[in-house]
């Protein structure tokens, strides 16, 4: 089975990291590629931001169809694109945001999601809400760190990651904690060793590798979205991008 | 008053119309001018379409701002690029969608949208749901038929938007009707007559001319979107488009 | 255009502050006319003050139709008697909870509401349910304060409201504040603009104005509201009251 | 224990029929009393008929805990003047809509309320919602017959609400049935027998009847609505009714 | 009238103090009797001890049933075993839970359950939502005090029941206080008391003389849960239970 | 990896097939085995028979843990005693009515879910809500056959579970099928081929497979559920089953 990982950012940086993320939770058999945005932004930490991933995610989920991928992960918890996406292709997109809301919910009774900044708040219990989880969402809360610095060093995210997971446990009512940016795979197990020491025993998701299981899930379950819901763009002129 | 509404798609040939349409409802002293996009779609009728109509409209939303635009109109029912053009700007941006249906909301118990195709029914609902009233939304009822024929001749629509209007009102319970496309601008009325006609009094909501006097409301009242909800995006390195 | 206002109590030592204040927002062109009740409290604060003003509320909707009125606005944030007049009437009634409920819904992802008295807020709570909203509603904080105060001077109800908003939106999640009394009309912006010295940058509705522009806009667009949800009332025996 | 109904009605040849269907049902040592308005409406089928009762409601209301009574019951479906007749006194003040619909929803998976006309069908819907009950509401259907009849013979009520009951059951999913009227006090067994001799085996829940049980529930538990909700009204000038 | 509380646990020492509590508010006429379970737990405090109380549960309401009894309780806040208990019987069978909430729905705005152990709190929010008042619930907090104890002596949950009751009136707004644990049967009004000295006029109810007259209600009523909700289970081999 | 089927009925005529099905969909490396209940009914239909079920489905999944099972499937899309078990254990417990509605949910818009017997779509209707998806169930329908009809001959279901799904699809807005129940293993692809050979290209979700597939998931991840939600037991005395 062939997963491709589109990065919507332009930030090569983060590729082998990512890629290494990947092999630890996949299967025997799966083999993942991960490309980067051509056109698009640095990070992803607005809904403008989205906004300019977006064009070239679609260019290159319908490009990994074409090259014969059986599912292709949209790899940041914004999920830019993703209907869009959907739309142009018939294998799964999954997006990591919706995958690990999911299962978060099936968890526990409440979930809380750490935010990298305090401006995403709004995004997460909007999504939360369009993907039909908001009672199941306990709360969402900023770690206020920008995603860029995670080139620096992730360590310190561990930190700030347990002191918003106690806080959303203690004040909001939350049993599951989920990460809230792809940039932090690989620290979920960190985050939920060190909340069992202070006596949480919560399950921590880690987006990016829930997506990744989601993906081989619906591959192996021959399932792919909704063409009722994703039907293929009408044919049309289209000025500025390579036509559909 | 200046008002600018952008037209997010390439099709120049509504121009006249639009422009007819608007004066005819604005207040005296509302001056408002129309651009279309440079990139984009003919139409929008996918999450494709208005994935790649939202960066030339981000574009349009700054320029009107720059040029002492008071208030910007992104003419189309699906709404394109909302969130990411209130980011970059400080004036008020408005949605033809989130004002018809709130404006819908307030005249009667439950709304129903016509949407022009099938496909566009889990987009309205899912609109519904973002903005706050999906327990006033009645349903969503297609009249099936694509948008450019617009541009054909326009009395086709008044007969199916009837058609739809009296299956809302009889089977869903809709006590308002809301028209699904802002290229049926100038057509409420007659549908409302037209309705009446039939026995049923019930609004008839044009989200073009009621988005515009949206916009004249908040410049009125000095009110514009929340920057807790809408802050400016972080500056950072974006590829293929100029920088924010 | 004529708007006339139906301030539901009978301390008419608010009159002229009332009209001044809808002047400031009004469109050229627009006359507005100010009534109180001849029956009815002296100010509204519970639901049986609402229930006491109702019956000349509907009265006074049903003189200003008579007497060729536009449009009626049911000048009190409980909107008493909302449902009666809209039955009896063919014009607009506007509710100003309802219009600056709907308004701050749109302005972003959540809005507090501040009530005068902690006995009002499960009203509110309950209006935002009525309207559709109560997804959108981040609370309802009480500013302590009885309504026959603001004759004495309505300097220290910008402090109180500074306070209660800052509450909100740390405390709650508001991005948005609504102002709870239109006898508050005219506070606003001075609201917004101490919240914003405090670094908060939200927008404050205030209720009286924006239904004021609610009225216009409704009037421009030839829009009233759904004779199913108001069905005229059945003639019938009433004693006591002026039949219908 | 002395329970009061009021009957927010000037037609005062309901009286016996409403004794005899509260006496069927009363434990011993439950003693009913009835009164009608002074002024008000002939009956009640709309938000202005509430709107002109409810000032003489909360008089009886009044009176009766004066007179010692232990509890009222507000004699009609649409609960008039319930919140500001519970402000007003201490004892515990029923409506028979509150009540049906959570006696209702204990019953049985959703529930279903026939109400007596097409235009009551919003004002349910509202009510459902306002306490709490709107996702065990399966929909409101009319049976079409102008409460005034009721006085020239009830038998033609049974076989139209049949009708309806079995189309709720049938096409919405009923699973209880509500009589929509307090004036069909005692037709619920017949309508219940009527649907099981056609295969329905659904409890019929008769408003009145209903209420005046929890009446003697609360005075026997010895509860009243709570004063954080229900908080007595601040005094002040009132003109045109007697002061509080 | 013949009610049988059916306590869901093998410890018999309760059964005097249940007795009493049940008659202190029983109606003249209704005859109270309680048996505990032959198979299952001490006490109820986890789905597990639910589980294991069920099956004798169903049991004893089915011989109830044979017995002549008129209606149930099943005499528990977990509510164990009531939708089996209602598809094997046609008799009313009451879930203090659900009864307990539903009337606290109508007391007033919104309720909280005090719990005896955090680690109910879930259940309670879950039950809520079955019974379809999640919107009337403020929360649950937890008293922190073992089932068990209650034998050694009740006067030590007044106190925290009342601290708990205060939290949830100030911090959650909570209007009406449900006691989350039928084994405290009797001290309602000493909590409500205490609050009432403290300044708080909130009601408080009891769930076990709750249950108790809602049975009495529906069997006045001559009302039972609805056969489509509760039908009798089909015929089919069981090992390991007498057959139904 | 290990994963556990425990199938909660005593008919062992379904092993085989069970256990070829699960092999079909399973990685590389699962072993998967399965048992049967020792006490509990011949096939689940009712809560009664889920009641049933539940004590000795709590004893195997404790059984599964001693024995070094990774994760356990409840096959049965009841998820009969589905938070006991995950209370007494610290593996994953996978519910298939669960797992199934959330793969549904991320698949498109709404899903259906096609029972077998009428009877169980109110407990269809619970669960959604219960596991916080009610607003993306667009209905239930029944297939109107009886689970054991099952071991008879599976074909006559495929036509059936068709026909409901194209009801679903065109009259209840179904984007995504939910076969009801985990004996129809195998079918979801023959059903979602016959679907769209009549134009209706929705994918069909097979429960039991789906359920293996979380396992897995789950396992890779190194997730389990969290224990702030199922703690374990408390100890105590129970009579008629082994203690915890």
């Amino acid at each position: 089975m062939k997963i491709r990982a589109v990065t919507p950012i332009i930030t090569e940086s983060f590729g082998p990291l990512i890629l290494e993320e990947f092999a630890r939770v996949a299967r025997p058999g799966t083999e993942i590629s991960n490309v980067f945005l051509d056109s698009g932004p640095a990070s992803v930490e607005s809904a403008y931001d989205e906004a300019l991933a977006t064009p070239d995610v679609i260019a290159q989920v319908r490009r990994a169809e074409r090259e014969g991928i059986d599912a292709v992960i949209i790899n940041c918890m914004g999920d830019p694109g993703l209907e869009a996406a959907r739309e142009v292709v018939s294998i799964p997109v999954i997006g990591p945001c919706e995958a690990s809301m999911h299962v978060a919910a099936m968890l526990g009774h409440k979930f809380s999601v750490l935010a990298v900044l305090d401006r995403i708040i709004p995004e997460f219990e909007d999504k939360a809400r369009k993907y039909g989880l908001q009672d199941k969402l306990a709360s969402v809360r900023s770690m206020d760190l920008p995603v860029l610095e995670l080139e620096k060093g992730r360590e310190q995210f561990v930190a700030r990651a347990v002191d918003r997971a106690v806080e959303a446990i203690e004040e909001d009512g939350a049993h599951v904690i989920v990460l809230g940016c792809t940039g932090l795979a690989g620290l979920a197990r960190r985050v939920e060793d060190a909340l069992r020491q202070k006596g949480y025993d919560v399950p921590v998701v880690d987006p990016a590798s829930t997506a990744l299981k989601m993906a081989e899930t619906l591959v192996d379950l021959k399932l792919a979205h909704s063409k009722r819901t994703y039907p293929y763009p009408p044919e049309k002129e289209i000025v500025g991008y390579m036509q559909y």
